[in-house]
């Protein structure tokens, strides 16, 4: 496994292997079996697969936690090795002297986190562009985790004609169903237990949906009963390609949340209603 | 030379030579000898040679000249047809449904043409990533008649690592002069030999640098008493690289102008002081 640490060795990397098909998982890092399981999905797809971290200064705002984002290089070295990884992409300086350049997206990014999180798509979608330039990848892979990232990424990738096929990967939970986040390292042991309370009240919207509930204002209903935090961010039921508010499921949908335990944001989402073919 | 009329085709055609170097010169038709030199500098570098023809809306302003833009298929076919062009791309609809990307630089699109055309270099920017991914090209060349975008397009790959190698191309003039722009059809003959005092402000300004004038106002000057059109647009002396205005001439620099004759808008630039080096 190469330990690759600048762009331009990286450039050089991805001219190494240009004739091989190369998979690319971007991560900020502190990696856990939700990042695994992406490594693990694009193994088997592609000849030379690069795990990239870089906790991206682009996608934090000013209020949030860029300084105290958890890392530990050495886990996820060994993390990496186990899966397969050929190549790590570990960048001190990620853009260039005098870099000025934005890729954005539009619709898809004006609510939910691109709503409470100003500039975060536009951060997430530049780097993730560089990313795809440096790497050459062929394929690379997102969690449902990140689903308003995921369908951004998405879009970004037709609308610009990226040559990067998107791979989605199923979010992953804890066995007591927290979905899996480096943020969750910052909870304490009270915290964690009420943040199961968005998993569950997402739960609670996808069984009444199953039941035949329909009207989106009666599932909210039932989720808010459910949600124990300190402060709900937000809480949706979108279509689940255009991510626009829904006020009947009838279409695929997404549930979202996001909320604060203590100063710390956790977010989780589920498909309510008819299943979404990804083609 | 194959006539590629949609997006998918292109992506289909370029996968057909993946293996094969391929070089693009995005135009938006009406061709002179302008667009068939950057045909003919990029012919001897590539195995295939693929020119896009399109009027991009995303590069126009509400006020400018999309509807009118002049237009000529068959002549350009031949011209390409003439230089070797291996491919026309040349697509009635350029953006998937739900387009909602964009592609913006900063400090480099704040003056000149990106001041008084708000929106223009985002839509350039758009259209030349969404073409670099549709062709796949491993070399594009950029004119220096638009000299602001060449430096917008190189500062965009830079930043985003994009893996195409930016031939700039030198501007081309009439006999007279005149930079050739498929925008000269507009003028009327009078018009005609008032906008030859574009170029002539520029030399103006070049020659009086050439003898030792270091002060930028001084140059101006000069050439504000040789402009004879109805309305300037700019005139102005920057650094050659940062487009950041200049008041002494002590680094290579650049003097652009911009002005009306008529309703038609021409452009023109002239390399003023020590030479800049493309590095």
């Amino acid at each position: 496994m190469e330990l690759v640490e600048t762009p331009d060795a990286m450039v050089a990397w991805a001219e190494r292997h240009r004739h091989d098909r190369v998979g690319l998982v971007p991560t900020m890092g502190y990696l856990h079996r939700g990042h695994v399981s992406l490594m693990e999905l694009l193994r088997p797809r592609v000849d030379r697969l690069v795990v990239s971290i870089f906790v991206n200064p682009l996608q934090f705002g000013a209020n949030e936690d860029l300084a105290v984002y958890p890392r530990d290089p050495e886990r996820d070295a060994e993390k990496c090795r186990l899966v397969g990884v050929d190549c790590i992409f570990q960048p001190q300086e990620m853009y260039p002297e005098a870099f000025q350049t934005t890729v954005s997206v539009g619709d898809l990014t004006r609510g939910l986190c691109g709503a409470r999180r100003p500039g975060h798509f536009e951060g997430v979608c530049t780097v993730v562009t560089r990313l795809f330039g440096l790497t050459r990848c062929d394929e690379a892979c997102f969690g449902e985790k990140d689903y308003q990232q995921l369908m951004v990424i998405r879009r970004m990738v037709e609308d610009l004609a990226l040559p990067v096929t998107i791979v989605p990967g199923p979010l992953v939970r804890d066995a007591d169903g927290l979905a899996l986040s480096s943020r969750n390292a910052f909870l304490s042991v009270e915290e964690r237990r009420r943040g199961l309370s968005l998993h569950r009240a997402l739960l609670a919207m996808a069984d009444a949906a199953a039941a035949g509930e329909v009207e989106v204002p009666a599932l909210l209903d039932r989720a808010r009963g459910r949600l124990d935090v300190d402060r709900p961010d937000y809480l949706e039921v979108v279509d689940a390609q255009t991510m626009q508010p829904l006020e009947v499921v009838d279409r695929p949908a997404r549930a979202l949340v996001a909320a604060f335990l203590g100063r710390t944001r956790l977010i989780d989402n589920l498909a309510v209603g008819p299943e979404l073919s990804w083609t």
